[in-house]
């Protein structure tokens, strides 16, 4: 087990943890994490970082160190220090599965330990699951825009953020759709294949292109990739990779291009048509500078003959949105021994949070396609084979109604990942993970997964969930409203 | 020293120097770093990340297990990856000072080594430096806009992009004029001051604001707070705000308050309007809610009466841009025992390299402004006390004089940080960085600072180099004609 340093939080969760410990204020709690708005105006995200997370939790420890540091800020108490000494994360932890498409609203992950322990982790579940999920889900927009032209290489970590910003954006990636990554440490880490062509100054160093690309197929004679825009794309570049293309030819051995810059349409045409006419139909073009979905997905559509996209900054990073608006909001507290179901009203009422323990369910038709997801009390019972009404979370006298003919599965998603804070199964090997994922995505109707402006797929509440919002929420504006008069 | 694993890298990387490996084609070699960009639409950069990644090449090793997982792709030579076992870097770098103003073009970084060891590091040296600085220069932008009306507290943990895309973002916005910081971790490990203020869900596990907030000044009693916009911010937030902060005033003591959604200009107004006629005039208004530069600047300019801003998104991620397009070039090789310029063309004029092994002047007036850079060779002498004609870097017939009597002072940007793999200064403190780095930011003209659209700074070439560069595209281009025409 890796240790994780407790101290990779912000620091208001150790004051208030520290508050609790002094007031005795421990009483269970259950906090949900959700999110907002889909990012990149798009339909759905993929839920992704659960399983590095309970691996971080299992492992999160306080040393020494930590708390020497800690007492050096003179306002924690020694006797709360004692206690981090031995501190372990203890709590359950019920969560979609990893690389699961999850939609704004629903409870991703929830926490059920007691206030302590459950505010301490906050920040690190926030921080794993937000950036991880936010690049699963920009791995897959792009995967969506190739529609099947060529396989995406993910060639991020000299424009990530940060090393591990570089490395769980290689993983998340790779769960979103690609093939593999330039970075090496993270190809040992998780075991994704590593890929790479060659640089600019490869080619420098040498007195030719022609002398640059032989060297390098001698070196790696299998389906090495010619950089051809060093100096001239259409006139040097090309003319030596085809000559060192014939002669490998003649061996038996293929080769690829790589194009790294001017107008990609337009050279990969060019490129395809020198090529053919050389004979060389077998040879890949593999093109790279600045990629977006948006630019994949016209590239595409002009028909640019395209074998391999080698994708940096905007897919480690997320581009234009480089932040899931991910939160963790307290849904129940214990008192007197009982849970009692917890609101967070807002002037915005789409921020006024879900209240209680809570459960989703994603309802299949016969064919495996995905219909609609209610989120429901946990202690409901769900009865298949019955009319189900779907509330608005919202508006929340907007309804439809699931007929009973009209589904065929309806599917719990949180599902218990850890128990007092130890991991129950093992985590599916990423290549799992990917096909899994994958395989879930192609049950939502294309519709959903435009790349901008998609049909938004439903989210709603049950009934009990519904009255139990309504209750809560007429109940804080009531009591508001006496206080003002009082 | 703590190890850096040389595996954080680009997988071409490693195939490359493994290339120049089995060639014996291990020459000298100078690559620059630099960037074309100014994020942000802005006018400067604050040039960061310098400091980390010495101790970084200082710490490079393979590992015993990274060198079983290269051997494990059944690519590398074995001599190859016995050579890796006692590899260390062993280049001289010069850089810019940590947390200088920087401008597009410059090079920022040199690194003299030979092939093998200068390729190698490219990845790990793009991917510290390319993140640090967007986020120092996000922070210096974000700093300017308060116009001196309340410190930052930097919030971002929980939107980073991974563990230590969190904390390398803490240490960079310190460096750029953050007070303090929520991630304890960073707090620790590079000695910023921390800070917290209190989670809805501590007002939510007690009964009542009044009741969550009075147990929290029991516990903190200096300078607590109080989050009141849980409920209703206008109404009870505020209301047990006041009561707790009279409470606090007659021990002697002062609170502030923090509101975290809504209309931030009219709640700070009212609030500061409330408290005042309750007799709290020195209780604080902090604010948060996803801020930006440009939201600072409408509330500075509205008047709002803030006294802190917490911020995370947009200043831990860039925001709306997440990554600076930093690259890394190869400027100078050997070929016979001398160092020949080297000079990488492009069909985009802006993108063509400037050749050779160079130095940067910055010229001040006398009273220690900043007059304009210029880009020279290094073993140019550059004498004080001439006119100095500055060629425009791309349209390079272009020029303006530099008169003798205009400036004060030339002085040289780049100085040497290591020779021959080792540091040779320690680090200053990382409250000398951002003292110092505020200092020369303040000698620019505000001009050059202006939030968008801003008064371009020069950045020149020397006759000299200008020539060089001439001189090399013009042969390049007649070489392509030929060979084209042939």
């Amino acid at each position: 087990m890796t240790e994780t340093s407790a101290l990779i939080t912000d620091f208001y969760e150790l004051t208030m943890m520290h508050g609790y410990y002094l007031e005795n204020h421990d009483s269970k709690a259950v906090f949900d994490m959700f999110y907002r708005n889909n990012p990149f105006q798009g339909g759905y995200t993929i839920f992704t970082g659960i399983e590095e997370l309970v691996d971080k939790l299992e492992g999160l420890r306080f040393s020494e160190s930590d708390i020497s540091y800690l007492r050096s800020l003179s306002i924690f108490d020694e006797g709360f220090l004692e206690y981090l000494k031995t501190y372990r994360f203890h709590g359950d932890v019920y969560a979609f599965d990893e690389g699961t498409p999850a939609f704004p609203g629903e409870p991703l992950i929830r926490i059920e330990s007691d206030l302590m322990d459950a505010q301490l982790v906050e920040t690190l579940l926030l921080n794993t699951v937000n950036f991880e999920t936010l690049i699963a889900t920009k791995a897959s927009r792009m995967t969506l825009a190739t529609k099947g032209h060529g396989s995406i290489m993910e060639f991020g970590l000299r424009r990530a953020q940060g090393e591990n910003g570089a490395h769980a954006a290689s993983r998340a990636s790779f769960i979103g759709g690609t093939k593999s990554t330039s970075n090496t440490y993270a190809g040992k880490k998780y075991g994704i294949p590593v890929a790479g062509t060659m640089a600019h100054s490869w080619i420098m160093s040498y007195s030719s292109e022609e002398e640059a690309f032989r060297k390098f197929v001698e070196i790696y004679p299998d389906n090495g990739i010619l950089l051809i825009d060093t100096y001239d794309t259409l006139g040097s570049g090309i003319e030596a990779a085809i000559k060192i293309g014939l002669e490998q030819k003649a061996k038996g051995k293929r080769i690829g291009v790589r194009i790294d810059s001017g107008d990609l349409s337009y050279l990969t045409k060019e490129i395809r048509a020198r090529l053919d006419a050389a004979g060389l139909e077998d040879a890949t073009i593999c093109v790279s500078n600045d990629l977006t979905e948006e630019i994949i997905r016209s590239l595409v559509s002009d028909g640019a003959p395209i074998d391999s996209w080698g994708i940096g900054t905007h897919l480690v990073t997320g581009g234009s949105q480089s932040s899931l608006n991910g939160v963790y909001k307290l849904s129940a507290k214990e008192e007197n021994g009982t849970m009692i179901p917890c609101l967070k009203v807002s002037n915005s009422y789409e921020k006024t949070t879900n209240p209680g323990i809570k459960q989703v369910y994603r309802f299949f038709d016969n064919a495996g396609g995905a219909l609609a997801d209610l989120i429901t009390l946990n202690d409901e019972e769900m009865m298949q084979g019955k009319d189900i009404t779907f509330f608005h979370p919202f508006s929340t006298a907007d309804f439809f109604v699931m007929k009973k003919d009209r589904y065929a599965t309806m599917v719990p998603m949180l599902t218990k990942k850890m128990e007092n804070g130890r991991r129950i199964t093992p985590s599916p090997s990423l290549s799992e993970i990917q096909k899994t994922s994958a395989e879930k995505l192609a049950a939502f109707d294309k519709s959903y997964k435009r790349l901008i402006n998609p049909h938004i797929y439903k989210v709603s509440l049950s009934e009990n969930l519904r009255n139990l919002k309504t209750d809560l929420l007429v109940r804080t504006r009531t009591k508001e409203r006496e206080a003002r008069n009082s």
